[in-house]
């Protein structure tokens, strides 16, 4: 046995039954088994070091947001997690950081009951792709192609806070110790949107993770339903700088804004749903104890209007936008 | 929309419908519906430049071979292809590499009926990681723990052959243009054994495919089932001779020996069945078109005994496989 079969004792554990596992790690496949009229939900992300991490991450903070960027597709899909599999691509092996990545990994796996399956283990350059399989009642699943005009426009959290996490840690803004842990918890352990997620079939009739910057992925949703949309700048930038005490930081409003609508690395959820879901969205929200604001709407002419608190169309601003006008 | 998404749509295909998946590329999931009855297989690997191919292969051979040995997991458990993942990471955009790694990967594909329903792709050194995704009648699906004292243990194919192309790329033996050419096919083209695997369903005990060598996937089988095995290196070794037509290369037949038994990354099957289902075995053989040979038998004490064609033991011949005696 080399090395690099060792490597996978640090991610075993024994496979509980009856929660969708019918077979987990060491066979030459692991057997998934949804529940009746469910559908399985699959979604494969690979994360690689100087473009999705830093090569000084703290080794429990990378397995953890690993694993976080896949289950929040599944939460934007409304899917319950089961399973996932790894594969890992190791320059060496290196016992405490192994044992780092394993630990941030099987917490946020444990905290959702989402089981290790199988994987690979390999010498390369560092590369990490997980593939998360989770189960949704059958044609529930919250899709990007499902909203129509005059559906309004919801957003979980605040956005754009790891953006300000990176702009701090890169010196292009500045703040202070405590301020820079907060943000920096946002940028390096994001919380999968799961619990609103799953309260969120049968009620939005659309969802995406805000994975590259609100606007962004929003313009995914638009883009597949066919429609377009209004954004209220000022409620996204508000929410942004209730935040984490960011009133007292000093920091320049049109950058708040920038990083709320552009930031990325969210792992928010963007989605829909008909006014009338307007009282089932708050008590979703309140269900999962996760803050739900409406900051827009969607509208039947393509493309994706900014306007202010006031309903003022703001323009110019956001350079990155103006293929969405 | 960046050069990596574009390289997203020398992937895509539309989607059929009842074969399994519900909804392919395009959003934050794809969604499985295994047929009633069924559970989802999975397996996923990692392909590493330098370590599971040379750097100049060709772009068709090993978008074919990515998915091969993934599809070879399955046919090793029994089960039907329906879908995969791709996740590539890749230095630089070459579309002429990127067409032709697609082509051989979505021929294979295509030939299995295995959906490509989502995956993600980013900079980064070149690496490949497939998930793949089958299903299995519930329960039935072939395991490496089935087996017991008494059963037979049957290969398919030819073992030994891409050990032979790869030492002969390396120029550690010679073969003609035309001898390497046949070889070479196995190394870069392997074709997985899924027609044979879903037929060997109720009727093999165990069952794995051969990436690291017959004896020592074989091995794996052994220390699941907790049993041993005799095995007739000389049957293993004919057969390698007697294909590709390398009775005539002069090879030496240590040489053959050591390929067979210990070559690695074959693709075939090594599995085990009652006496009682020989016929069944063969009849699975000739309904897949696939050569099939009893090599030895499964028996209480534990290690793996080696014996040549008349029962003598072979000792001392293959080093590497002292911990299993």
């Amino acid at each position: 046995m080399g090395e690099f079969d060792l490597i996978a004792r640090y991610f075993q554990r024994p496979t509980r039954a009856g929660s969708g596992v019918a077979l987990g790690v060491g066979d030459d496949c692991a057997l998934l088994a949804p529940a009746p009229g469910m559908q399985l939900a699959v979604s494969s992300d690979m994360l690689v070091e100087g473009r999705h991490f830093f090569a000084d991450v703290y080794p429990a903070h990378l397995g953890h947001k690993a694993l976080a960027v896949n289950l929040s597709d599944l939460a934007a899909c409304g899917a319950e997690p089961l399973a996932f599999t790894l594969a890992l691509a190791l320059p060496r092996v290196d016992a405490v950081w192994l044992q780092g990545f394993a630990d941030g990994l099987l917490a946020l796996a444990d905290a959702h009951g989402c089981q290790l399956v199988g994987g690979d283990t390999t010498q390369g350059p560092l590369n990490i792709c997980i593939t998360v399989f989770g189960q949704v009642p059958a044609g529930r699943a919250l899709l990007r192609s499902g909203t129509q005009a005059g559906d309004d426009i919801w957003v979980s959290g605040r956005t754009g806070q790891a953006r300000l996490a990176l702009d701090a840690l890169r010196g292009q803004i500045h703040a202070d110790d405590a301020l820079l842990t907060r943000l920096r918890q946002r940028l390096e352990r994001p919380m999968p949107r799961l619990a609103l997620g799953r309260r969120l079939v049968g009620i939005a009739s659309s969802a995406i993770d805000v994975s590259d910057g609100l606007l962004g992925d929003l313009s995914h949703i638009l883009a597949a339903s066919r429609v377009g949309a209004r954004i209220d700048v000022d409620a996204a930038t508000d929410l942004l700088a209730g935040g984490a005490r960011l009133a007292s930081a000093g920091l320049d409003r049109g950058l708040l804004m920038r990083c709320a609508l552009a930031g990325g690395d969210d792992y928010e959820l963007v989605f829909t749903a008909a006014p009338a879901e307007r009282a089932a969205v708050r008590q979703a929200g309140s269900d999962s104890a996760t803050r739900v604001t409406r900051i827009g709407s969607v509208e039947a002419a393509p493309g994706l209007r900014l306007v202010d608190g006031q309903g003022q169309a703001v323009r110019g601003q956001f350079p990155a936008f103006d293929h969405f006008a």
